[in-house]
């Protein structure tokens, strides 16, 4: 840890890399690495029920993004609290992700369908602040800003020792 | 569990719900259920290093969202190798994903910047035949499936007893 949020520059990059390895039926070993700013490690783990054949031994994939999307705006209103003058008495946030399922041939396809965010503010401040400091949290939000716009995903394939991609 | 894939209609909808609950100084316990098709429950947290006023005792958001987004993939890749009739004999997948982040006023704002995701195959089986698992895996990756398009996330804010549309 090198730097408060204060001495961050004007501009930034974030960086976190993952490794996941295939182990057991359906669980994947999860090894996360924050790159920039500075340097963290985290291990996770992902598996699914017996619908997918896994064995339950770890939260699914879908769930790890569910809290991640909740947990990060969460951060950000009690990051952004203090600096809007905004005082908090609790917080929670309810997070609704639908999506759709779809046969394809052999396989299927999926789409996202809808995502409702309910955020529950217990403060003394008036609605104007509250409402201004849920604004600023969702634009500060890593995930929900990702989440607003069409993201190009580069994927390379390594086969036979080559990378191509895809 | 109530059915296999196999068993699953044309067309379903999946839902994942979060309750998350602030705790400590930067924490957050995420309540994930998932509610559709069948109703599964996973108890995960949230938190901070010291950079976010956190104490680090559990990944930050981003680490859940990255671990679930490759987790995501992976089990696309497991989930179709059989029925596209592709051997594993053993599978890695490394993503990295960058955000920018800037000062704005009193606090900051933030955007993403780029996705990159390598599968590393092990597989006897010819490039083609990969090639097509993995772009089959990439259509039923929700996640991958989420993060392609521009989605719309409703927000309400919960203040004083009565929910107002942010």
């Amino acid at each position: 840890m090198a730097m408060s949020q204060d001495e961050m520059p004007q501009t930034a990059q974030v960086q976190f890399n993952c490794t996941g390895s295939a182990v057991g039926k359906m669980r994947n070993e999860l090894a996360v690495e924050m790159v920039r700013p500075f340097k963290e490690s985290f291990h996770l783990a992902s598996d699914e029920g017996a619908f997918h054949g896994g064995e339950a031994s770890a939260p699914p994939p879908l769930a790890l993004f569910v809290a991640g999307l909740t947990g990060c705006l969460m951060t950000q209103i009690r990051a952004f609290a203090k600096r809007l003058d905004v005082r908090i008495d609790d917080l929670k946030v309810e997070t609704r992700v639908v999506w759709d399922w779809q046969k394809a041939g052999r396989v299927y396809e999926t789409a996202p369908h809808s995502f409702e965010i309910d955020v529950l503010l217990d403060s003394p401040d008036p609605l104007e602040k509250a409402t201004e400091l849920i604004r600023a949290a969702q634009k500060g939000c890593f995930l929900e800003q990702t989440l607003g716009q069409a993201n190009t995903i580069r994927h390379r394939l390594k086969h036979d020792g080559r990378y191509v991609e895809i």
